[in-house]
């Protein structure tokens, strides 16, 4: 949302060496902004920029930049720049950058800092990619629970300034034991005096370490969260996700379920920046597949080779026949894809929605298969129009069944429905397209001798 | 996330009027959990269920419920219960559910709502659909610019324990112009003798009351707001919109983009719950659509006929070609509708995009054709081959190309590039493809005498 006369003269300023206006300029900007300017820019440019900013700016724009400029950056950073980012960075965006980092840097960035934030980012760097522990941080405010409201008040004043949000306050006894939490806006409007552990709530959501990122992400979302508490498998508090962490899941993962619907491999990171050749394979391996796929419904055409010269009409009518199939398949696997995905269709309701699909398929069908007889009368007389009505009506519900059911399937297998995208519903409903139209039009037109 | 069990006990409470047990019971769940649970139970149960809450958990219940829902259970309810819901509820929130009542009802239920909140209501409920202004909350906590941290905290304690947050509070004049922001956090850790003005940030990022919702929602998970100012065209301020509702905003929109590139009409609320014949207009639309741009490919092959009679066999391979232009193409279209969405990808990238696109397409065409050639050649010879190899190189360029580019179109001509669905690109890339196959066939082949 920068303008681009700005950022030329910002440029300029940088190259006549003008700092004071390059400072001036740059503390204008939105760190989210800033983000966008810098990814730009040349590295030499972009490592100049970042120069300029404060220790805390330049710590929260170095977080929002993706993973792959960051590492570029990094390796240009001597150990003490790269340390200093560490410092002042929250920690599950410094973990981030520490597993950016080649491993025989890690004691050289970490050496000049503090014991207990090297432990936390050595301890937040190793939970696996994908799992709420990798994206949770532990900068969280925690009080006891015997405490004043007054004193709770002074405790978060003076050990939390740094904490990623102090709005959610987390109560934990002597051994990390999650008891409750109580929130800023409570600690503001309740009497002064009142005890913490008569003000908590103690019914509390939480998540595990282990668990998802999408997971805890949805969990966010379903209860409208701001900060969700991760604990161990002895249920001690290790962290907390923050709701904009979750944003950023949830549109990552919206993101990657799109793309898989058509068939492009889990492609991270941003689309316009991708390598040429990593887009390639994320591609390829699919449209292979789905070209010896293909090759069935070729099968079933030679199967049918006589049939084809007796009645070269017939070929007429096979593209829209089969791609009828494949385009009412691939509506009903988006509508169950997406309904997993968001919580809104469970497996359990499997049957009622088998039988309803079945309903509006046949509502579909019988539709689309008026409008092709007329197209059918016209090109080939009464019996071509039956057997492309009768066909039309026959594919648009095996494929409807078969893109309804294929995520189902895939769910059950423990598999990504996701991966059960339209292009691979398409390829089993032009099988069956072929093999349905020209049995239909072999039973009533008759073998060709 | 509730049990089974629980809910069929809950349910035998309810029918054996074991109230005491019930109110308990109920006390339990979290509201998003009562919401599913409400759900799942027929019209007078779920009534049952509300009364047994508090005002205020009965109100944050009924916000959360589907609109559908809230209209039946609001047909049932006497204008003084749906009033007392109005109280209580929030206001953007309540605003919803005005908006869902019978035009002559309105006047009853807002009678004995005090006047400010009424107007309030009204107003909040007078702009149109998929603004902000039709998800913001008119209950946010101000503050004057002149008076010191510690009054500032007064005046929220006292003025704003309603307020949808208190931990983002507006600055404003007496003619309610923003003038800065300040959170509650640096409230809390400021020197509680610093005046407003002197610690409030003024550097604002708002949204105008007629933007569309998903801007609204992009630009807090850009800069990670908690709530985002909403003002007028006279930049003063009228409402906050919350970053709860807008990841609510954001997964909807999602949900829409993967319903459109799948060519399902915009389908609000819940699949498992959408109508049978709701469920049919919205997919029937597009198929029909579909099956005209299918017979191009049918007229193509139409005028191709005597070459198809001559060689059969080249029927055989008009699925897999044809499919794979399209396959290509929908993973070319995905890649750039899912980048404008999350604004990745931008007009001006248009250009270097395009070449990208040509350099991958015809590295997946000639992977691609050496896989069917071999087939091609153990088929029909070393002629076949040629032209299978041939024709595939060709086709998935052109239906990438397609895919690529009909996004950017759309987009440029005003309308949402996530209608240039999958099964649209798929069906103009196979006309595309039938042309070139055969085209390629005949040169040569040689035309059939």
């Amino acid at each position: 949302m920068t303008h681009p006369i700005i950022e030329s003269f910002l440029r300029h300023s940088i190259e006549r060496k003008d700092y004071q206006v390059v400072r001036q300029f740059l503390e204008e900007f939105q760190p989210a902004d800033l983000c966008d300017l810098i990814q730009q820019e040349s590295l030499p440019t972009a490592l100049d920029i970042l120069k300029f900013l404060s220790y805390e700016r330049r710590a929260r724009v170095f977080g929002y930049l993706p993973n792959t400029l960051q590492e570029q950056l990094a390796a240009e950073m001597s150990d003490d720049d790269v340390s200093l980012l560490l410092k002042h960075m929250d920690a599950d965006e410094g973990a981030d950058l520490l597993n950016l980092l080649p491993e025989e840097r890690h004691d050289g960035v970490l050496r000049s800092i503090a014991r207990k934030e090297r432990e936390d980012l050595r301890r937040l760097a190793s939970h696996s990619e994908g799992t709420a522990g990798a994206i949770m941080t532990s900068d969280y405010a925690a009080i006891p629970a015997h405490v004043k409201v007054s004193e709770a008040l002074n405790i978060v004043r003076t050990t939390a300034p740094g904490a990623e949000t102090i709005y959610q306050i987390f109560v934990t006894d002597g051994q990390h034991q999650l008891l409750g939490t109580v929130s800023l806006r409570e600690l503001i409007l309740a009497p002064q005096t009142a005890k913490i552990q008569d003000i908590m709530m103690t019914d509390i959501v939480t998540v595990s370490v282990d668990a998802a990122q999408e997971d805890a992400a949805k969990i966010i979302s379903r209860y409208d969260l701001l900060a969700l508490p991760v604990i161990d498998s002895e249920s001690r508090l290790v962290g907390i996700i923050t709701y904009d962490d979750a944003m950023d899941v949830a549109e990552a993962e919206a993101t990657e379920d799109m793309h898989k619907s058509a068939t492009i491999g889990n492609l991270e990171g941003n689309f316009r920046d991708a390598r040429l050749l990593t887009l390639y394979r994320k591609r390829i391996v699919w449209l292979i597949l789905l070209v010896f796929g293909n090759l069935f419904s070729g099968a079933g055409i030679a199967f049918f080779e006589d049939m084809i010269a007796a009645y070269v009409v017939l070929v007429f009518f096979l593209p829209v026949l089969v791609g009828s199939g494949g385009n009412a398949g691939s509506q009903a696997a988006t509508l169950v894809i997406r309904g997993l995905a968001t919580g809104d269709v469970d497996l359990k309701d499997w049957g009622r929605l088998l039988g309803r699909e079945l309903v509006i398929a046949s509502g579909l069908g019988l539709t689309m298969a008026m409008a092709i007889s007329m197209v059918g009368h016209f090109r080939g007389g009464d019996e071509i129009a039956l057997v492309v009505g009768l066909s039309m009506v026959s594919i648009v519900i095996v494929g409807s069944l078969v893109g309804m059911c294929l995520p189902f399937i895939l769910n059950r297998l423990g598999w990504d429905p996701a991966t059960a995208s339209a292009p691979l519903v398409t390829t089993i409903a032009d099988s069956a397209g072929v093999l349905i139209y020209f049995s239909i039009a072999t039973a009533i037109l008759g073998m060709p001798v």
